[in-house]
């Protein structure tokens, strides 16, 4: 096994352990901030580093379509080329493919669609996956899966399920590498029966963690919730469990109460570039009228970089001033949040005080 | 006195000094990065201070539309509403009124022009332009001139020349600071005789230094440095020389043969959001098809952050995907290289050595 999970405590369902690759050792639960292109969008990798980050994930999809794995390869693998010292996870490709909608065609052998930057036939399958996770060499691979839309009913729900147990069965088959581990990836849409399934079809092929794609994707929370309180169970407790796609702080604490190791979502960078500032309240958007000559931090009491030395009236004025550091600092801001939010969830499961960590957001968190 | 040159050693007409300010004591010659609107574009102070920039420029124009001298006053000044430790200068907003060309409308009074943020009128004179520097704080306030447009005849340039002084005298009576120092503005355009006349009529105000406007403006290379030629030597000794807006190395180095202290330019960051690397043998576009697969830095034995971490293909991808990490990472090398081109000509001169550190330039230096 290239990666290696310790659970080092459980507290309720909330688990804090260690996830060790080759580029370190690292806590869990973690947020991993994405790096779409090669790059977490305006940050270096000593800003990443300096807020804790520790696995960053980078798509497959999109470096396959440009730059190309094989220049990835050539340049020492996508840690070299993009400077980056700690672990990354890629995932499969499948997930932006399948968003493509009508530009793209699912076969049992594949998918083939357009490129988004110049129109061009592509086609990615499982093994074609892993040949591009195995150029880019980070230390997680994914295994290929598809998406499934929401709603979809539960006849294209349990053959497209089916579908991606057997590419995930390729996937195994395909991927040889001394220096990645290959998750499998669990799906089954909204239905509590199929995910059962995909998790029993994945568990039998031992794969070195687990992702649960497929939420997040239009459903109400609850649902989601449920869904992954009808999924977790049936995965086992030595391995990493993955909830992908999920990054906001309600989602993130009620995947790690349901027993999730690993998250990853662009909200957080994304929204910063919209202005957006997260906070253990909600969210404050910097570039309202009322924050011009407000002349404390984004958050109060927050350590990182951007609070401990700016105002909210600079970054209001960066913001207007169409400003790139505006970006960078709100982006730094996010990403601080989730991550520091997550090490405070670890301390709370290593302490045994989750539940109460858990009702205190909740006393005091409004989703907006 | 608040802004206090020294005059350390002289090799030819080139100079190396210390620019006392009250944020700390400066060596010259210097190149001062830009930061038009509070910023200097896609960087922090930390990264300017990691590649050794002392003093920055910000444009009273820019900061009088937006946000406002006040809300910078409220801030605590510009050093504290940018975070920024080192010194600060701030231009008078002449030149950037004067490149509006028909939107303005000159009297002897002042200047009528339209904000290019909104439309609406707005007017500066010398002593609304003190009165917004005085709120900015900045360490050196320059006195606002008009800019000549080139080329321009005999006649309208002597007229504006003399407004020129005359708002200079405004400028000084208005101003009233324990902490800002006040440099005058040499113009004259391209004429010896009035720009012999501007900075006698300049020098006998007293100013803390001078600034020389009004190059850099479209003539050749060669009219600059004989303009250059025949107005240091009516500068007194003993203060400081800033030529405003000049930024390639070329310049640089010919300016600093003929006497001047301080630079600053846009050049070098508005040409990197472009891919342009500045190197010691002329420029680089990194974009080009030809880097895809160059996994060498910028430039060869460079010490810049990126150059010591980055390859040319990791930038060009980066260009290629439209990431803004693109921008920051030419940014500071073109910086590191200017500052860093400006340290090494200090060393020459300290070291009277000058002439052959010239010499070498030239030898090795392709204008692009």
């Amino acid at each position: 096994m290239v990666i290696e999970y310790e659970l080092q405590a459980e507290c309720g369902g909330a688990r804090a352990g260690l996830l060790r690759t080759p580029h370190g050792t690292f806590k869990t639960p973690m947020f991993m901030p994405v790096g779409t292109q090669a790059t977490v969008k305006t940050l270096t990798p000593e800003e990443l580093y300096d807020m804790g980050a520790q696995v960053i994930l980078s798509n497959t999809y999109h470096l396959f379509l440009r730059p190309g794995e094989d220049l990835v390869r050539e340049a020492g693998g996508l840690h070299r080329f993009m400077n980056w010292k700690r672990a990354v996870l890629t995932d499969s490709g499948g997930f932006q493919v399948f968003s493509l909608g009508r530009m793209r065609r699912i076969t049992e052998e594949g998918v083939t669609f357009r490129s988004h930057i110049d129109g061009s036939e592509k086609f990615l399958s499982p093994e074609v996956s892993m040949t591009v996770q195995m150029a880019l060499n980070a230390d997680i691979a994914m295994t290929f899966d598809e998406c499934i839309p929401y709603p979809s009913d539960y006849e294209y729900t349990r053959l497209s399920t089916e579908r991606t147990s057997r590419w995930a069965r390729r996937c195994l088959d395909s991927h040889r590498s001394d220096t990645q581990g290959l998750f499998g990836i669990v799906q089954g849409g909204m239905y509590k029966d199929l995910r059962k399934k995909s998790a029993a079809d994945l568990v039998a092929m031992n794969f070195e963690g687990y992702g649960i794609g497929g939420l997040s994707v239009g459903e109400s929370k609850d649902i989601m919730y449920d869904i992954l309180d009808g999924t977790v169970p049936y995965l086992p407790r030595e391995k990493a469990r993955y909830l992908m796609g999920v990054g906001t702080p309600d989602c993130l604490i009620e995947g790690v109460a349901r027993g999730i190791d690993m998250f990853d979502c662009v909200f957080p960078t994304r929204v910063a570039r919209n202005g957006m500032a997260m906070t253990g309240t909600g969210r404050v958007n910097v570039r309202n009228a009322g924050y011009a000559r407000d002349f404390g931090p984004l958050e109060e009491s927050c350590g990182c970089y951007t609070c401990r030395n700016y105002t909210r009236a600079y970054i209001r004025h960066l913001f207007k001033a169409e400003e790139l550091l505006a970006y960078r600092l709100v982006s730094i801001h996010n990403l601080y949040f989730l991550l520091n939010f997550m090490r405070r969830m670890r301390e709370s499961v290593l302490n045994g005080t989750f539940a109460a960590f858990r009702e205190n957001f909740w006393s005091r968190y409004r989703d907006s």
